[in-house]
């Protein structure tokens, strides 16, 4: 069975997991404590050598990292149900939404970001939570904009994929940094639809075996 | 013609621009001048509603956005000469070494968020300087690590791709923020490597129509 090294807030690991549940894979969870520092041990640099999270390691031990590649994989070798559309634009539409939140969002307040402002700048908890917060708006609001064009139940698609793997856990970060998702009406009946089905339930943070360790 | 919306020294440019070249497809330059804000214009978000450049334009007016999807449609409709290698696990390890790049560095060092760091935090510039070297120098340092395992001439493949699209600019733009690249020997080699190349040399921020725009 395929193991998935993650932590159970944390968006690339949740964008995984979502994935893994809607092609109905398998897998076996392996928590890293984040809250801690596991992602800095020897242990997990030899799964990894980015302390990061998440790892997908197959079943022949491949440790496979960053959670699009991983996406990308899963819809090449476990092509059904798909994630993506199948012709080439609308593929690339998809995709391009889904970066804007894996890339010009995520990264830049995650919690090692955070963190470096706090240790350098020493900024305080508000100074920390409207840089988080400024981020955030901005990404989604181009994703908001983009997202009026859209025909479909989901993202470009009848069924939820790609990018709603990577808006259900942005979204549940907005909240945690208190967010006005006011802003963002399209966004937040996409999330709301996607969080009433199983497959998102069975990925949500609050349901992993280890959502007692608190942040 | 396409056309590639795109600034001189902008990493996410260069890399679309050593894509273009690697797989000979003829490409029209249309410059954006970050120096001035031009991606903020309306006339920009109407290409693009994130501020933000490449664009590549396809012939039939599409507009495709976010570097490594615009590298992704490039492999797909264009597949020879490959990128990527084919194999599905060699091809995640060249797509997470170069979403290490495209995530977890380029877009917490990029100018958009510099400027932010400036204005809220009050920073000189030398603080700027040392942000920037150390997100990059912490990722490079995860990379430098995988390529020791690499035995060919490029990434996992005798011949430049996905990975060097996004290793060249990223070295460019760690020597502009006096990253002391002597402690990754193995990127700095790869990098001299594909420099010499007549595709590498076409791509260059110097060789650009717009690089006497100076920031």
């Amino acid at each position: 069975m395929m193991v998935l090294h993650g932590y159970w807030r944390s968006s690339a690991s949740y964008r995984v997991r979502i994935a893994l549940a809607l092609k109905k894979l398998e897998v076996r969870h392996k928590a890293v404590n984040l809250k801690v520092g596991e992602q800095l041990s020897g242990a997990h640099r030899l799964l990894n050598p980015q302390p990061l999270v998440p790892v997908l390691e197959l079943k022949d031990g491949t440790m496979l990292t960053q959670s699009l590649v991983i996406l990308d994989y899963l819809e090449q070798t476990f092509p059904d149900p798909a994630l993506l559309p199948e012709e080439g634009i609308a593929q690339a539409k998809v995709k391009a939404a889904a970066h804007i939140i894996a890339s010009d969002i995520s990264p830049i307040q995650n919690l090692r970001v955070l963190q470096f402002i706090r240790e350098h700048y020493g900024c305080e908890s508000d100074d920390i939570k409207l840089w988080a917060k400024h981020w955030i708006h901005n990404g989604l609001k181009s994703i908001e904009y983009i997202c009026q064009t859209n025909k479909n139940d989901f993202f470009l698609s009848d069924t939820p994929g790609y990018f709603e793997c990577c808006l259900v856990p942005q979204l549940y970060n907005a909240r945690r940094f208190g967010v006005d998702l006011s802003t963002f009406p399209l966004l937040t009946k996409l999330n709301e639809k996607c969080c009433g089905l199983t497959e998102f339930i069975q990925a949500a943070p609050e349901n992993q075996a280890d959502s007692d360790i608190r942040d």
